[in-house]
């Protein structure tokens, strides 16, 4: 393994739409959504230990989650958790890992990872994140791995590519919003265009460099903290500083005006996983079509319906079809999955008619 | 107020179909079955209060339930409380209420009324007992206050009497066990029979003089123990003795013997209760046909539904039609309401697969 790679797992966020198992206070990335005993930032961090040396690997998180981090990744030490005390967006969490691991490592390069997202054929992923250390290596560039599109989905950015590539590195043409329906069947028609998957390949020193000509107002700051970095420090400057960086994600400040990003077009069995159909659609199911991921139950007539419950709850369900059934200590929810977008939406009706502690 | 005028509630059963409400440990006369911040056993307590002395009401139970009838009925004296040390049947029940208040005062006659039914209309149910008390009084009789049926229900057994009547209180010709739907509808067409409510009116001495003549059995156990009834030696022989007596019920011991037995046909709301979907069709509803006992929720789109819930739970549901939730610590239900009679047959499957826990 090459001593200057590393990798910055994004964890600061909520995941709202896997309400009621994701909270506030236990977001989405500490749950196991899979049922299989490993929450997902777990199954993220063990993901990358075949090709990053573990004592390379960040997770870029919020000061609420710092220590659900460390219960779930128990071998990480403490600097190795970046903590953001406000959300701004993307934009200053890329820049503050950059700019902390460029004062630890100059020749660093790094992978940013979301820390909620399924991948299906790891050794797939891993052979292309190598291939893409190796490209950013070699030339100053901004990598994005993205996806194949499988269907003209409407809840993706798309990246449009040129044909011709370096060793299957191609260079990107245009970032571009989440389309309507007809414009993304174009899209996948097109052979051109690929889902914008939110993870990069990059070097630390071209980072600076992009930021400097693209992002002033963050150059600035993180520039500030320089001698503080990887220090005793450092917090209290993030503390101070960080709240000051504008909120604005990675792909508006850097990637849309920079000239030199590439992309290599991925197929891994990759999901974002981001709503509980989503998720629902990509993982196996019993004889039923049924996700049932709760000890002891009972269940009569009952298809295509996702059930999660705690290990001591009994649960008896008779002739639900196509139903998410979640029960919490504190919070019972039965939702149509068709009807499952407008889950982001009750919770805020929960939030203004019962407080924030059911959200 | 008469002071031979006695209640006897019985309250010693389990009620399995109110699952999971109702368990083997807090069975479903203790529980706020509709909502009203009152149980059923307290209710009927209550009811009984203007014409019964409060030191004359008895409650019948199992050994299992005495704490339970102490809390929900604290007025109450050790004395009152009647357990039984085995589940035999309704009639050593009656039996055993017999000679310990014909013990107490020979010329008593008292109320037997179950612990769990609904009374809609108390001023006429609370008449008829006095006129049913008058009655026995008058005559050597068993009295049953028996339904006018509303309709050709299957799940009761009914109870055929004679036109001619002595101040309203008729003569009854026979009793007939749950008959078939044709049968039960050529009972209601008939204008003949009611429905058997088990709820009865007698003298202790005309009861003894019943089971002397049809039960010797039973007679025989209840008669050895005449001297211990009322003191401190009453516990330990009905703990010696009481599980002896023969496993019967009161209306196939004495009452389809018997020669004096009289009704007083009633109309005053009654409901046995018997399972979640009986109970729902009583009570009142909200616009959408559903009765909601829960504190804080939010329900979209579901109709004439039973939902359940601890004060501590929030409940989102959406898309539900005649359903029944039920959310306990350890339990959720979620069952069509037409389908609930098969909620006796899950116990049992519940209780094979995860034990007496459950049920």
């Amino acid at each position: 393994m090459n001593k200057h790679h590393y990798l910055a797992i994004m964890a600061g966020g909520v995941g709202s739409r896997f309400w009621p198992e994701s909270r506030t206070n236990h977001p989405k990335q500490f749950i196991d959504i899979l049922g299989i005993g490993k929450s997902l930032i777990r199954m993220t961090y063990e993901r990358y230990l075949p090709i990053i040396p573990k004592e390379n690997i960040y997770i870029v998180t919020n000061e609420l989650y710092r220590d659900l981090v460390k219960k779930h990744i128990p071998e990480i030490s403490d600097n190795q958790i970046l903590c953001e005390p406000s959300r701004n967006n993307t934009a200053p969490s890329v820049a503050y890992t950059t700019w902390k691991l460029h004062a630890l490592d100059p020749k660093s390069s790094f992978i940013m990872a979301s820390s909620d997202h399924l991948i299906l054929n790891e050794d797939k992923l891993r052979s292309n994140m190598l291939k893409a250390l190796d490209f950013v290596e070699k030339h100053d560039s901004l990598v994005t791995l993205a996806i194949e599109p499988s269907r003209p989905d409407t809840g993706y950015g798309y990246i449009q590519y040129e044909s011709t590539n370096i060793d299957g590195v191609h260079k990107v043409k245009k970032f571009v919003e989440k389309p309507d329906s007809t414009t993304a069947e174009n899209y996948v028609q097109s052979g051109e265009y690929l889902w914008n998957s939110g993870m990069f390949v990059w070097k630390t020193s071209d980072l600076i460099t992009a930021f400097q000509k693209y992002n002033r107002e963050i150059f600035d700051i993180f520039e500030l903290g320089k001698s503080f970095y990887n220090t005793n420090k450092e917090d209290q400057f993030i503390q101070e500083f960080y709240p000051k960086t504008p909120s604005i994600s990675i792909d508006y400040a850097i990637l849309e005006h920079a000239t030199n990003v590439y992309t290599i077009p991925s197929e891994f069995g990759w999901s974002d996983l981001g709503t509980w159909a989503s998720m629902f659609s990509e993982v196996e199911k019993d004889e039923n079509g049924n996700l049932l991921k709760c000890d002891k139950k009972i269940i009569l007539d009952t298809n295509n319906s996702l059930v999660r419950a705690g290990d001591n709850k009994l649960v008896v369900i008779k002739g639900l079809d196509n139903y998410i059934v979640v029960d919490n200590d504190d919070i019972l929810l039965i939702y149509p999955m068709k009807d499952e977008q407008e889950i982001k939406k009750v919770t805020n009706d929960v939030q203004n008619k019962y407080g924030i502690n059911y959200i």
